[in-house]
């Protein structure tokens, strides 16, 4: 398969005093900077546009490389390029770091103008709807009126259904993958506890600790909690199994000695390498908060509010989103007469399916995109 | 229902120099104290005892109480007592702390007669079979050669199935309950995770804390980890949904404010109070090594050492040790051509199910008892 290439990280900024963005929760946000990349051509009509939301750890950099060197392509490049499921050939890609979150876009660590210093835990507090509002913005600013499609897996698959509803005049399909229409009490509890696992270690120092050494243990545990949740058993099974570090017997110790246990461990800090402590707090929160039916009584009321296409995509094995959550979401589309379609992917890789099963997930993504595509092109 | 009353814990100490218990690892362990509770009385054959194992963060007081105005009774009193599954007043029962626990028998927090200071970590990485090995000492003591049963959930039903294994002579009916033959990758990492909580909290000084502020939020942290893999997302979604503590508008802030957050938190810090960090750290060791094939190359070989008839309890909603692994054994014990029995317990509970569900298990289990002690009888 073929790449965009090199790509540049580009950033917009905008909601400049006093116009910032109100949020959710009644406080402001601005001037507010979102990092983006886009891949592809928007074509004339502005017809092609497809906005790609990313998870919880993701960032703009959905797909090519920003350096000829660079070992690993963007997360997404997999589906993102010509002749892949977002085929660049046809199509204008755009995808763009969360606010709240430390990879270009405005978040805890970024310097707040009223004090000169990095916000720390004087960021507000942010919503899934938030999110999408200030995307919204970005998407103004490239002169698009109408999105071909939103999509995304996990929590961008939440973003994927606030903005067909938020905006439901501004896109044609919205492809949720991996995801709920609100989060899960066994969800909160697995977010709850990385929270306290990063809130416990000392040098978070109530968010306060840019400058010092961060509280990388916290996060590290945080994420190696996150990190379980996105792996089915039969993954971690396969993967390793029983096997140690060294040998076939025991070392009687308490240090780390299976397999399983150091590939968490390195995972846990290669994640603090890479991420904030508060972005994973903001984040997370955002997360919780996300429940679409919220203001409207019924899940049903919520989505009836939508006038896109819905593509709907769980895996089977996805325990942190199982596809009875895709379908609960089915049936309230159902309930209201909205177009719907869910397909549940046969795959054992948990929730990080929606990253890894490609392949399996691209001839339905493609064709519903195509669909999408030539009816906005027949009526355009 | 009728209770065994007040009952007191008794202690057994053995294995002093120079004949400490030698585990597992070629360390020595001496000397050893057990606390232990029975309930019932032991019939002049000897041949009414049941041996109850506890789970990680039980103790030996399984029934009864200890002041007539304790709150609680033992842990499972739903389960012993007159009448109950394990009939007190056909059956002897007898429960111990595990060693390496906090309750009473010798663990980390006890002090090293060769320094006269606690343990800490000098107290040596212990396995399910020293459990079990130590637990035969006192079962000697008591004068008891064969056991009509053993019997327990989780953790406990590992050390139900070691027992059955280890002393196949010395058991007529085995009871492991929501266990496994085998703790699988997946729970290795979640018991990871807890101990990694507990040793980036600083005041776990290298387990060296006793007589110190103990790391109390490590161990919050690893108590809530392991009480979500406890309950089901239906228990979850059933008892809190998303119900916040106060009201019904979200509080835009980092802190508690789903009732599933509170509930986690309350649990995590009541946990503090009543076990020991280190304790928590070598108990789920021992749970991690546990592998009832390793020495045997297949389980039927490890598991056709047995001689007791087995019976096999799993529930539907528990994703720790879900039934699947239950017959995992029951496949094992036919190949080679033992007696045994799985039965799936419809229950919502997740793996809590078994300290629940007495009225579901209670008819299994006496019935099993019976045949058991019929046949010790009428051959006795």
């Amino acid at each position: 398969m073929s790449s965009v290439g090199l790509v540049k990280t580009k950033y917009y900024t905008f909601a400049h005093y006093p116009n910032e963005l109100v949020l959710d929760s009644g406080q402001r946000l601005g001037a507010i900077t979102l990092a983006y990349e886009t891949y592809g051509a928007l074509n004339e009509q502005k017809s092609n546009a497809i906005l790609i939301f990313h998870a919880l750890s993701g960032d703009a950099h959905a797909a090519g490389k920003h350096h000829p060197k660079d070992e690993k392509p963007g997360w997404w490049d997999s589906m993102i390029g010509p002749g892949k499921a977002f085929d660049t050939d046809r199509y204008f890609v755009i995808c763009a770091n969360t606010i709240g979150g430390c990879k270009g876009s405005t978040g805890p660590s970024s310097i707040n103008p009223r004090t000169g210093r990095p916000y720390g835990l004087d960021f507000p507090v942010f919503t899934i709807r938030d999110i999408v509002r200030s995307q919204r913005a970005l998407i103004d600013h490239l002169g698009i009126d109408r999105l071909l499609a939103v999509a995304g897996g996990s929590m961008a698959g939440m973003e994927t259904l606030e903005w067909a509803i938020t905006y439901p005049d501004r896109v044609k399909l919205s492809i949720p993958i991996a995801t709920a229409s609100a989060q899960s009490a066994q969800n909160i509890a697995f977010n709850d506890m990385g929270r306290r696992a990063i809130m416990a270690d000392p040098r978070w120092r109530k968010g306060d600790y840019y400058g010092k050494e961060p509280p990388f243990d916290g996060l590290a545990v945080a994420r190696m909690i996150g990190h379980v949740t996105y792996l089915s058993d039969a993954t971690l099974t396969s993967k390793f199994g029983r096997k140690l570090e060294n040998g076939d017997g025991y070392g009687f110790s308490l240090n780390p000695e299976f397999r399983v246990e150091s590939y968490l461990k390195n995972k846990g800090e290669a994640f603090t390498r890479r991420f904030d402590a508060n972005s994973y707090l903001y984040i997370t929160r955002a997360i919780d908060y996300f429940d679409l039916s919220k203001e409207y009584g019924t899940l049903a009321n919520a989505i009836g509010r939508a006038r896109s296409r819905f593509l709907l995509l769980s895996f089977t094995s996805d325990w942190l989103y199982p596809p009875c959550k895709s379908e609960e979401i089915l049936s309230a589309l159902r309930r209201c007469g909205k177009q719907g379609v869910h397909k549940t992917i046969d795959s054992t890789y948990g929730h990080d399916a929606f990253l890894v099963e490609d392949a399996k997930i691209t001839p339905t993504i493609s064709r519903a995109l195509e669909e999408a595509y030539c009816s906005v092109s027949s009526k355009g």
